[in-house]
């Protein structure tokens, strides 16, 4: 029988392989595979739903994740795909496997990383499963929300002429990673060592340990009356969400060097460790803010929102992904999902 | 600090415990944790969310369970769920984490068995999430189905009166998994063995390996005008779920063992392993048949359906869960679910 490796398709491309067979046939299955959460009919107000699956070893390291911080970041990633389509999050479900190493202490700190999520963003726990592993922590949660249908907003939607536009900062929950493995590192190669994690730590390692999700950009965005044409999280890099709009829109886009937003922190941070804070921006994951873009009538409603920055503008598709950067250059982005499988 | 191991609360005491500080805030909450299946508003009808999680080593075993038969049964453990609560399955969502022991091909084979109860069961998959593990096949699936607000049955309407009915029969898939475990055993000790299943097989391994959910005992509720006081699907085994109608109930309950459906082959092969066919019904699991209480005034609607059995009346809480057996003795039902961390 052949055998063909998982590498070979990437995520994206082992999803779409696996999921190509399948089609919808409930009238109240609104959208399905392909976009930050599925829509399901509901009443006045359409159902969205996510799911992400966290392992040890892969998604979290408990060398330095403490397991409360580890039961809130299982939460927000979730409510960060809920925000993504411009929807309100309301449930949750937390499922996970475990090993007899864990104590009942252990996932009683988790659980209050679980609650203090529940708790900031009013969100309702109504479901799970609790079971044993051979080896390790693996959660399941899945969020459910609700949004008007005319405000869901989908990957789909940009067009050429319209703005790209970023929440928050980029690259400070890379950066903040990397001094984590950097002082894991140090203690590893001695114990006797105190951990130095320098001046800017303190801003991305809450980065990196207790992202937050923006439901406050679904409340700006209700409150001013705009509609983004199209929208997704930024959980992989910028450079892997601009091109998952691009390909679910088809449409090219420019981005400016200039107008992506990277804090001082992570500038700093970032030369620190040689690496160019653009990068750290494109191919750095876990920031969740939202990438989005809008039409150009609503550019002067979007200016002078606090913490909203316009990054670029939607191309046509046969002018590519590019970034322009501060010296004047042109370059392909290059998509740089993370890939768990290599 | 103090490290309470998890065995000693057991799986239910467990997720009592972890979810104790939990409450409910979102109006559009119409049922939490602690019934088959979560329940939020959704229009004219109400929608029902559940979720299971399947781990290689603790809830299937790759020597004897075929790829696409694990894919099937995946499904339908979580559309089970759904028809607990009296709803009718609509979609679900599929997480896996792999290690890198698993080919594309052998993905195919997995999600050929997801199609397949896709198909069977007119169900949509619209999300999940595919990520990598260190070890293994961890599933995760959560089901969302309606179903009209007076037609849901939770654990919690069961009154001393109420007639015990149960689907189908059982003890079947959990003979048919002794099967499995006994020929695994012959293979290992000597790999030139041919396995020999025996004459009472065909029935018990399809039990075992490709389970179905009852979505037509839902329709026949709702042709038949009738809504269950009651309802949990037969996971864990007969012992079990009426401890967990009693408890959600406040009630006790007699099970007459001449009323328990118990097909013959599993009647046989039972004798075979030196069993009491009673006790597989009760304490053996995955035979995914539902267990409900009616009103007595339902009994002429219920008592000449096909595939439904009254087992047993619904008693006040202090008279406790006995079991009335053939030869006119009265036990106490101790209640075993599988205790995964044991």
């Amino acid at each position: 029988m052949e055998r063909t490796d998982v590498n070979t398709l990437g995520e994206f491309g082992l999803i779409d392989h696996l999921t190509a067979g399948f089609e919808n046939r409930q009238s109240t299955t609104v959208l399905g595979v392909g976009d930050d959460a599925a829509v399901i009919a509901g009443g006045d107000e359409q159902i969205v739903v996510s799911t992400d699956m966290l392992v040890e070893g892969i998604h979290f390291d408990f060398t330095y994740t403490p397991l409360k911080h580890l039961g809130y970041k299982s939460v927000i990633v979730n409510l960060s795909d809920i925000c993504a389509m411009n929807a309100r999050p309301q449930q949750i479900t937390v499922s996970i496997a475990l090993s007899n190493r864990f104590s009942v202490e252990a996932l009683d700190e988790f659980y209050a990383g679980i609650k203090a999520a529940c708790d900031q963003y009013g969100v309702d726990l109504v479901g799970g499963d609790t079971t044993s592993s051979n080896r390790g922590l693996i959660i399941s949660v899945t969020a459910i929300g609700r949004a008007p249908a005319a405000r869901i907003t989908r990957r789909s939607g940009a067009k050429p002429g319209d703005l790209i536009c970023i929440t928050g900062s980029l690259g400070g929950a890379y950066l903040g990673l990397q001094l984590l493995e950097r002082e894991k590192q140090v203690y590893l190669d001695n114990p006797d060592m105190q951990p130095d994690m320098g001046e800017y730590a303190p801003s991305l390692l809450a980065r990196q340990l207790r992202p937050e999700a923006r439901t406050d950009m679904v409340d700006t965005f209700a409150k001013e009356g705009i509609v983004p044409t199209s929208m997704i999280d930024i959980s992989d890099g910028l450079a892997s969400e601009i091109f998952h709009i691009c390909k679910a829109s088809g449409v090219g886009a420019v981005i400016e060097e200039s107008g992506v937003p990277i804090s001082n922190d992570a500038q700093l941070q970032a030369l620190e460790f040689n690496l160019d804070p653009i990068t750290c921006a494109l191919s750095g994951g876990e920031d969740y803010e939202l990438l989005f873009t809008i039409d150009p009538k609503d550019t002067e409603k979007i200016r002078f929102l606090p913490d909203i920055y316009i990054a670029g503008e939607i191309v046509a598709r046969e002018d590519g992904v590019k970034l322009h950067t501060k010296g004047g250059n042109i370059h392909d982005i290059k998509a740089q999902g993370w890939n768990h499988f290599g």
